[in-house]
């Protein structure tokens, strides 16, 4: 267990001591939980309040925030508790899954494929025919490589993930739990009987760049003929459907149960909120926001922000949304 | 097959019995589609229409709906239907899939893992290191449990399901197929330089209670540094998210496809319904509801019914929905 | 790589050629990005626009849109560019995934299971007791198929995907990533002291028609003492919940994200939008459509669209949104 002291923890944060203790720390914890080799944070006054009965022996809190240490307690001001909270659990992260070998010996690798230095394949992995994994890249348990993928370094992909063929990843990449990654795009032509659906081909592939995270049973569907394309720095939250051909810009930001239609673009910035859904063919431009829960089925002009279903402006959905209400009465 | 008599059937169910019959009755069936060697139930008048027409040789019949068994046929009446029925599948509910051994020779079992007495272990699983797993426990083919992980008597765990390392997991729980536990929590700070996105480690786990279910395909994501809570008794369908550091009371109820954001507190009893999604750090307090479809921005007081989006309470959702169809016209 | 001369193609489409080139086809690409061995497709007027500064050698266009070939270029007229574009894409479909035997030695089948000739088993899949597995079927890495489960012939399994016992599926079906058929449903009963939930057993099934096609993460669950049915055709998206007991007719279509609660009967070419759901016990009548992002709660009449949440008919629901605009003004 890691154990530091207030010197070592400031050092890291670079913030003003009040007070002294003679706890070590050695973790982590809510303010109403914490006991007393823990420290603890205070981001408003909500919790600065709860201080004086919490056992916690260390707040980082925010410099604004008026608050006394107490008798064998030390508080370090900082100037974003978020962001110190955020360092803090670099460095009290416990270790990750052990693995006994680098290379499980009930891993099934395909002889033509090349496995990078420093990298780990868990037990019962697949890895097809040509697939080629950089170095440092984790893959745990039950995961699963399809023909022709290639993978950067130092990604890791959790237990229960499957990437299809020719799907390419970049490097830093973390794809969690059972995410789907290169399924075939939904389309289908009438039956030349016109009585049925007949399949449409999806050949192309998934290009995914540099640190983008996937959240568990996520999907991202390949292309038609080209690419779906997710640029570096994409976070995409757990059940999110990205379908066929979706181009996605830097840095974007999908939440839970989120979804894109196929061939939606998203410029670089983009925030999509949780369970919002996005109509096929759409672009949201750089910068802008959808709110939770909206449908949006037009454009979203760069750094606007969207609400509702049908999504329009934000405020503009407040107003219908109060003259509703109003209506109602 | 399981065949049981009339009189068997009844003293598990202790009605009025109307009738005879010279069937035995071997299984449950829709009113529709019963054979003569099957029971089916009647719970409303709309089924007791069918009675005549239908094949089967025993109907289970709220008491409160007037009808005739006919020849050789039989009605029982109880005060409710729909529990009998849940008695009488328990009877009949087919042997579960075999397992030729307890432990399968192909699973991967770290050797400072503990199997409880009687519990079987399916083929390809994998149990990490330090992993305690109790009595009676059932790991079907294809589960994946990481480090540290311990779970409780007579817990089942369908294929594809994956519990990351430090989970807890209660006494009498089912994971269904796919299921996700224990994957990072979505979080990132901005980067030094304002430009990306630095990810937040989740340091914390997730504590489930007893008798817990969790749908196919569905989500519970660790805490950021404490723990994401699902008290004793929770049923959660399929495809449901529930994000890091919620904390869900007893009992409570969560339909296909709907979705907690960060920190959402449940109380006890809390009913959430299909494709509901709840805002971050809101609370909806014991014995609320919240209804099909509906996005909850705010606070939910015990007992209340709430719908829509924005969810209010539900008969102002109803009267709202009413004067916007009469604006309209 | 293959490669076709425009002849070749033509022969494919009956189309109208209109120009030559000397450039071989080896694949198709989006007008934007193809190079001169690359075919494109040209179903609008806005793509016709980009034809002159595309690379590519051969366009498919659509012959209501007036364009010239150009120098050592070639168009060629059809009458719908979209469904030409489904036939190429099955002509320049690369190879599936490699198999190096057709059963892999990590397999685990049990002796009593049924293999087709020419199937495929792939490494660490699970084959339960007395499944039966047709002709031609391809199980690509880690699927899990319980105990007495049909596969029909040419039937083709992605990885991940776990199908539970005692389903009955058809011929020529696909099922893409981590697909979750057979769980249980969802229901239970109060127990006998009032205080909590009792599990109501689901011993019913899933049956699945021929040419049916399920999506990455979606759910099928099994009925309480029937079966779940999905009808020949139906073509379902990702992360779609289908619940207990739900009748699907044939070719019903399902985008992604969609639910359908407990007991919901579809008629024939149903569809059902993107992220839309609908209440448990009700009715979508043959034919009918409901708008991506809708809460249905009330049956649908044969042939009708309806929209919204709550939904109503799509026309009433577009002037419902109208007034709701204007009147927020």
């Amino acid at each position: 267990m890691k154990s530091l002291t207030i010197q070592e923890i400031n050092t890291l944060l670079n913030g003003e001591v009040l007070g002294e203790t003679s706890h070590h720390i050695t973790g982590l914890e809510q303010i109403q939980k914490a006991n007393n080799n823990q420290a603890t944070f205070i981001g408003n006054r909500k919790y600065a309040a709860m201080w004086a009965d919490s056992n916690a022996s260390l707040a980082i809190a925010n410099d604004n925030i008026d608050i006394e240490p107490g008798d064998n307690r030390v508080i370090i001001k900082v100037k974003n508790a978020d962001l110190a909270m955020a360092k803090l659990l670099e460095v009290f992260a416990p270790e990750a899954p052990h693995f006994e070998t680098d290379i499980h010996p009930s891993a099934n690798i395909d002889p033509s494929a090349i496995i990078g230095e420093g990298s780990k394949v868990g037990a019962t992995c697949y890895i097809g025919k040509d697939v080629v994994i950089g170095k440092g890249v984790i893959l745990y348990p039950n995961v699963t490589i399809l023909d022709e993928t290639t993978i950067g370094d130092y990604t890791t992909v959790w237990s229960g993930t499957v990437i299809r063929e020719r799907s390419v990843i970049g490097s830093h990449c973390i794809f969690h739990i059972n995410v789907s990654i290169g399924a075939d795009g939904f389309g289908y032509r009438p039956s030349d009987d016109g009585r049925g659906l007949v399949k449409i081909p999806h050949i192309g592939n998934v290009i995914i760049g540099n640190a983008v995270e996937i959240g568990a049973n996520s999907c991202v569907d390949r292309g038609k003929f080209s690419s779906t394309i997710l640029g570096d720095g994409c976070k995409i939250d757990n059940l999110v459907q990205i379908a066929h051909n979706c181009i996605l810009g830097r840095s974007c930001i999908m939440a839970g149960s989120s979804g894109l239609a196929g061939s939606v673009t998203l410029g670089d910035g983009v925030i999509i909120g949780g369970s919002a859904s996005i109509k096929d063919h759409t672009t949201i431009h750089s910068g802008a926001t959808v709110g939770a829960g909206s449908g949006v089925m037009n454009d979203v002009p760069a750094g606007k922000t969207v609400l509702g279903y049908p999504a329009v402006d934000s405020r503009e959905m407040l107003k219908q949304w109060v003259a509703l209400r109003k209506l109602a009465r």
